[in-house]
């Protein structure tokens, strides 16, 4: 494809995504596509001729697009979100156009500097105290393991990192505190970082489902009688489930009295913390350790951009670094070469999405639009808490409702049964998608607003949708 | 910005990176920008009311672009390349503006399907055998961390996975052999996933730099006798220093015979794979149980894109699936959920972008490109072994030649500290931009050809250029 072919299908590209954002609300919000139907459409092989990029387009338009959950959809109220947003769009064009490597300092000193500064911004923005340090990873599910395994080495002064089980020779295994109510990704992490999945402990929750202090202090005492190591304990703050706050000011000091290293998994409510009205939630955050939220979940910025923070880089590079001659530069001792603070090599530059993001839409309006969308839930909350039929399940400290209908009469079987149905249909109708998630044994809807386009009316119509389909079942 | 503001920012980008893709020749290819410099032009704070497109873009092109490396240089010959191209940048703009999760066959099934399909492609054109399994990474980093934590697994009967040291509770520690030219990430991969560093046995070397199979038997004999555990054995082909190929055929019957892991890191060289001439490389790759190569190196597409391939995907799972109330789906036993094939939960949609190369450029015009690089860099290595002040310093497999300027009469210490000097009088002119590593103590000067826009004519500058930097030392 020559410059020119490149600048024709680059505006028409460009005019797509356009009336795309414009008309996401005209697509069922999940794919209708059936496990096959897409691989169905594919050749087996690549072709031997090269095709032509109108054919690709339209290839993708006809049978690609079917098969997309739509994301961007402003009544997408399932999972937590993953926005993206005009500026991001533009900033990761430019970053796919220039196509640098940053994982030296000098393989793009831009790269390295930029992603310094805006993730100085960030940590303002939320109120961080000074003195950590801002780095961009993929995922929180990365970042949080990364902290599991910076907590390993300091738990054994890095005699893990040289020496693997050896280095815990005669000592018990390290033990990982989380509250039940914590993501995936620290069993995961744990797993994958060596820890075991049993030397997670899962800590008990108070009545808003948000960690016990006085449950983590137990269970340490308790680990600490039996000769286990703790390790490490990872607060939550806005649960995957139901969007508890982990009480980081009474977790601190419990970490600190037993030399713990405190991880905050603020992956989705970090964002929520620019407003100075919901800066509570970080209480505390000024003895953690790290601290990691996703800009790419709830501040505009296209997906991957995870914002890591530390106190004491040492540990990370420490633990990750690795100094072959063919990585060496002569800026080695007055830079920071980001590929020492995460896992891959490799980095993309992502700090310039998050630049347009931060430049384009101004903190003042970034703040609007995350209020209005915990002014919606709140509001939802409401809604539901009026209606005969219909329970909330949690607090909405933030932007996620979680409740269940709940017709007279139904015992407790038939109303998770019921929930469960209630959830399929709506997400079949496609008007809106959410999806569920298990307090207790209760089968639980979350609604969770997040998207960049929800607006009120969305809500409104979310409602109206449940209530409609419930009818029916 | 509204949607017409997009649409003329991202004509203004689009333009932008067309122009920039001409014209990369234009600018100098490693930055000379000092460090600090880029920091001290960006405010210390996010601005609180947004601010225009223009007013970013311009700042972006003043600011930033003077600390930009050009990767998309026609004579970058650094390190590996990280490539990218026209195809690959549309492809990349529609995943961000589509911004879906691939997380879950549901959450988007085509990017699930289209990224099978693609990978089952990607494994046909390196001739890879039936059986194996593709995913998207986003780097091999990563997947040779993953394909550790999946050797671990399988020695410990997911006992690791599962309890941590206690696992290993009675048995000595796990041991991971690569040839002492492997890539860094083997190291940080054991390291991050609680092998310890001490057990990363290096494995001897052949005259041509590549894994001597007979000390790999030799190294695990005596592990065995010591009483430790032989878990996993990582040949490169294409090593990072000078792309030595390890033999996989001989490698492959020695981890068979004492049961380990046995992953394969092609990195680089894997792309040249796609060439009947160069399957060589792969020979014995049946028996390898992982594999990982860059198509974001040297297959035209956008960096993050690491294609890994596994012969039995239950490790994986295994190993890395977790599955919450909040992350079932109905349709989890009839798809593949590729969150259980890694680290992140979330995934961008990164079978787009390789799609749209494939495709456009079609495996012929592919193989074309890859056939020019590697005659390139076998044609300059012709000019150093007749150039008398040049020395080359190991064979040339494939795209990348390792030699020095050698004048008559100087020692080996002086010789060091004199291509030291040259390489970065080199950069510093910004013609070219090449790196260096050392071979045993000798310092030596890398040209990688594999840059999507590299020439002839840009190989025969690299070479005038280095002639006359060093006729001035």
């Amino acid at each position: 494809m020559n410059s020119e072919e490149f600048r024709r299908h680059g505006h028409d590209v460009i005019d797509w995504i356009a009336d795309y954002l414009d008309n996401a609300e005209r697509y069922p919000v999940m794919s209708r596509s059936k496990p096959g139907e897409i691989k169905a459409l594919i050749p087996d092989s690549a072709p031997e001729i090269g095709e032509p990029m109108d054919t690709i387009l339209e290839d993708f338009r006809r049978d690609i697009l079917p098969g997309v959950t739509h994301w961007n959809h402003p009544r997408f109220f399932a999972y937590f979100p993953a926005n993206n947003s005009a500026p991001s769009i533009l900033g990761e064009m430019l970053s796919a156009g220039l196509g640098v490597n940053s994982m030296l300092w000098q393989t793009s000193p831009a790269a390295t500097e930029l992603e310094e500064k805006v993730m100085d911004w960030l940590g303002e923005m939320i109120g961080l105290p000074d003195g950590f340090h801002g780095v961009i990873q993929d995922t929180a599910s990365t970042a949080t393991m990364g902290a599991l395994v910076c907590a390993r080495e300091k738990a054994t002064a890095f005699a893990v990192n040289a020496a693997g089980p050896a280095g815990l020779a005669g000592a018990g295994p390290l033990r990982i505190y989380a509250s039940r109510e914590a993501h995936s990704s620290v069993l995961k992490g744990a797993k994958i970082a060596g820890f075991g999945a049993e030397n997670v402990v899962l800590v008990g929750i108070d009545e808003n489902r948000a960690m016990d202090p006085a449950d983590l202090e137990a269970k340490i005492t308790t680990d600490l009688a039996d000769g286990l190591i703790p390790c490490c304990v990872v607060a939550t703050v806005g649960t995957t489930g139901c969007t508890a706050i982990d009480p980081l000011a009474a977790i601190g000091p419990v970490a600190k009295k037993h030399g713990l290293w405190f991880h905050v998994d603020a992956a989705l409510a970090g964002s929520a913390a620019i407003l100075p009205e919901m800066r509570w939630i970080l209480d505390g955050v000024e003895q953690a350790d790290s601290l990691v939220f996703n800009p790419h979940k709830w501040l505009l910025t296209n997906f991957d951009c995870s914002a890591y923070f530390v106190r004491d880089p040492e540990h990370l590079e420490r633990t990750m670094s690795i100094h072959p001659e063919y990585l060496k530069t002569g800026r080695d001792r007055e830079v920071n070469n980001y590929m020492d603070w995460g896992i891959p090599l490799g980095r993309r530059f992502r700090a310039l999405k998050l630049w347009f993001v931060l430049r384009s839409y101004g903190a003042v309006r970034l703040r609007e639009i995350i209020a209005g969308h915990i002014a919606f839930a709140r509001e939802f909350a409401g809604w539901i808490d009026s209606a005969p039929d219909w329970e909330r399940l949690a607090p909405v400290p933030v932007n996620t409702v979680c409740f269940r209908w709940k017709p007279a009469g139904m015992d407790e079987a038939t109303l998770n049964t019921a929930n469960a149905k209630l959830v399929d249909r709506v997400n079949a109708d496609g008007t809106i998608y959410l999806t569920h998630t298990r307090l207790d044994d209760v089968f639980t809807i979350r609604l969770a607003v997040g998207q960049r386009a929800t607006e009120r009316e969305h809500v409104v119509t979310a409602w109206e949708t449940l209530q409609k389909i419930a009818g029916e079942i």
